[in-house]
């Protein structure tokens, strides 16, 4: 039996004329028009959608509402589909397991990971090649963009194993960007004191992967005495509201640079040269900012979840109107680089941890932000709602201090960030650790929601 | 600045057919009679040599034996060329840190990868993107030989971070297979018992990887009560000279497949449907056996190192009679599968690994096959070499016990084997892990040797 391998299934350089790498691609988008973006967005999206009715998933989704293909004529009509997240992903999974029906996997070959950090049921992720070489195609342009070079070293601290991280990260710069790239993985793959070994024998000039890691990285090379023998000069992660200015003091002025994606839809935004605020590729990413609880369209400039339509998807798998449930805000006004895309401000937290005190939205992650830059404190904090007999919310926020840290400057500073009192415990270096896990996961937790206990 | 991508560097369609896979495969080298082959080989060769002359760890290396470019007009004058092993390429990475100078990097994207188990610097492993596919497609192309179909659902317990394996493998599967591929890694990446739930969700046809960790996992599989819901129907790994029964036994029943291959060269050979003997890709590796002590050929079906060049390998890193110190013999006779290429009997120790007792070479790795499918033995084992005051070598062979075994019997069995005496040692299951490190590495050790102590 004959099939068609993976570099069979789709065109390569019909897909780099699509989706330009490099100089190309600054050339075309900072000649194109809002209304030729528009054109260009809504024929893809036409396309993807034509793909989308062909999925049980969405037939049924869909079908629900009693939507039917005629109602869809142009992308302004997006706004008829309901949105859905990854509860209905894992709805799916738990009715047509293991994979699920939102696939439409066919002849080709399949890109499979799976999510991590889920209880139950791991949900799978999965691409068809070409689906797969544009979401690499969009990190590899985007670091180049960011000022990656050929001559630069790339050292991931993406994890591998079963989720998407590690290997997305290592197609893309090794398929797109022309830099030499080391797929070291989390501290559990290569030792932390590996790790900064490697940056030094290998003159690593840029690292990508979650800043939490990175940072601590930096205190491994101080006590490896390595910081003579390193030459980093940029950090790619995803700085969400925490501290692109504690990242670069630890690591002594290399640039920190901010993205946004998911492993569904791939990157979404990142920031340019210019790094003033992130660029939503909005000629791969359809995305719309809806009010929380209404979920229409929120007001420019107005704080609202992330829902993606990746228009580039309509292989396998196709992703329309995904909502994140994470949050941000678009920045307006005119941009330094003169690219057509829109700016959103990057991950300002997620809609499904957002914590309501007196009618006031607290997202706990912005919380790294507010207190970074200071000596006294770790940077590291994890925050406790709790719920009293009166039915009163509360919440404590748990800061780790290097000593001499007036708590009551702190409570002072976290009132006027957040804009109601909150509490303030103040804890040892490393203390919060067993609660944010933060040894052993990527992404750190922050919030413990006691009010149901 | 611009320059190629991955995609534009070599022309999959053109290594397709310059390296069919599927029924192609089978087509050609079915067909092909020997002098087709060599003149095949001798081609590729000529190009392969061409391209090692413009990189300075081959000047150098022919250099200093008085060898010009015009000394090497066929693939027999080969005989007239160094071998090099581990040990001149780790020269190159000390004098010339920390790529060495065998990789001619240009202007085309590079995999790199370091190998893992070295102590001091790493040694790098660099492809170039056409080197890379067809070492890709070559273990792609053989595990469809061996039956693998687009149906089957394959999980790889080889693994991540900065060693080759497990990299090297999803590209294979993924780009060359068809199958639907799970990149579980080791059990570091995924935790034993996740790794057999996943063979029973996703209905894992096949595992990949060492066969140690594959038939560990058995016992994982066994204790969660998982038989009944798992489908293993391949397990396709390195069984050098150990335990084919015993991995197909604790898997009950699936059929196990044998290849070789090292970090350098890809796969150098590999079994087919039939199971009988490795067949040597002699389409993409030429492969000398070569006496350990003379460097010469030895007697066909007599004992040799296996020193490899890779007749593809013509864009960065060529590999042009590397000594794998792994020792084989060729398998003389006609094949049933008609194809044109020779056979080995697969990896039967490493010659650096080698232990001269009163004249006779011994294999430790070798004592596997003699112990295998004893219900009284795990299976496990390891040996230690002494020298006692008057200079002479003694070998102890420790092997673990479930109970009820005759050390007696044992001793006449290993005797008959390795054909000298050798002492025996007792000890509960689990005993030699200590010393085997078998839960940590990927190739347990089996031979400690005290003579310099």
């Amino acid at each position: 039996m004959t099939f068609p391998t993976y570099f069979e299934t789709f065109d390569a350089r019909q897909m780099l004329e699509d989706y330009p790498v490099g100089e190309a691609f600054v050339d075309r988008y900072t000649r194109m028009s809002r209304d030729e973006l528009h054109a260009l967005q809504n024929a893809r999206f036409l396309k993807v959608m034509k793909r989308g009715w062909e999925i049980p998933f969405y037939q049924r989704l869909w079908g629900e509402k009693g939507i039917e293909p005629g109602d869809i004529r142009s992308l302004e009509d997006i706004v008829k589909l309901p949105v859905y997240d990854k509860s209905d992903l894992m709805a799916s999974v738990n009715t047509h397991p293991p994979y699920g029906d939102f696939d439409g996997r066919g002849d080709t070959p399949v890109i499979f990971h799976t999510t991590s950090g889920t209880t139950g049921r791991p949900q799978p992720l999965m691409f068809g090649p070409k689906g797969r070489e544009i979401t690499n195609l969009l990190v590899g342009r985007m670091y180049r963009w960011m000022g990656l070079g050929r001559n630069d070293v790339v050292q991931s601290v993406y994890g591998h194993g079963m989720i998407n991280g590690g290997h997305y990260i290592r197609e893309a710069v090794t398929h797109y960007t022309n830099s030499l790239f080391l797929s070291a993985g989390t501290g559990i793959e290569t030792r932390s004191v590996n790790q900064v070994h490697l940056m030094a024998d290998f003159g690593v000039t840029c690292m990508v992967g979650f800043v939490d890691y990175i940072r601590k990285l930096a205190e491994v090379a101080e006590a490896e005495k390595l910081f003579d023998r390193i030459n980093l000069r940029m950090i790619i992660g995803h700085l969400g509201t925490e501290d692109r200015a504690s990242t670069e003091k630890a690591w002594r002025g290399a640039k920190a640079y901010d993205w946004y994606g998911v492993g569904d839809t791939g990157t979404i935004a990142g920031e340019g040269p210019d790094r003033d605020g992130l660029y939503v590729w909005e000629d791969a990413q359809y995305l719309e900012l809806l009010d929380i609880d209404g979920g229409t369209a929120v007001a420019p400039g107005a704080t609202g979840d992330m829902v993606v339509t990746c228009l580039f998807k309509d292989d396998i798998a196709p992703c329309i109107r995904f909502n994140t449930h994470d949050i941000t805000e678009e920045i307006i006004g005119a941009n330094q680089t003169g690219m057509v895309f829109r700016r959103i401000s990057g991950f300002k937290g997620r809609s499904d941890n957002m914590v309501k005190l007196r009618g006031i939205n607290i997202f706990p992650h912005a919380i790294g932000a507010m207190i970074e830059n200071r000596v006294d404190l770790t940077g590291e904090f994890i925050c406790h709602v709790t719920r009293d007999a009166g039915g009163r919310d509360e919440m404590l926020v748990i800061l780790e201090t290097r000593g001499g840290t007036d708590e009551t400057e702190i409570a002072a500073l976290l009132r006027k960030g957040i804009g109601i009192e909150v509490g303030i415990r103040l804890v040892g270096a490393g203390d919060t650790a067993a609660e944010t896990q933060i040894d052993t996961r990527q992404k750190p937790i922050r919030l413990i929601d006691r009010r149901g206990l």
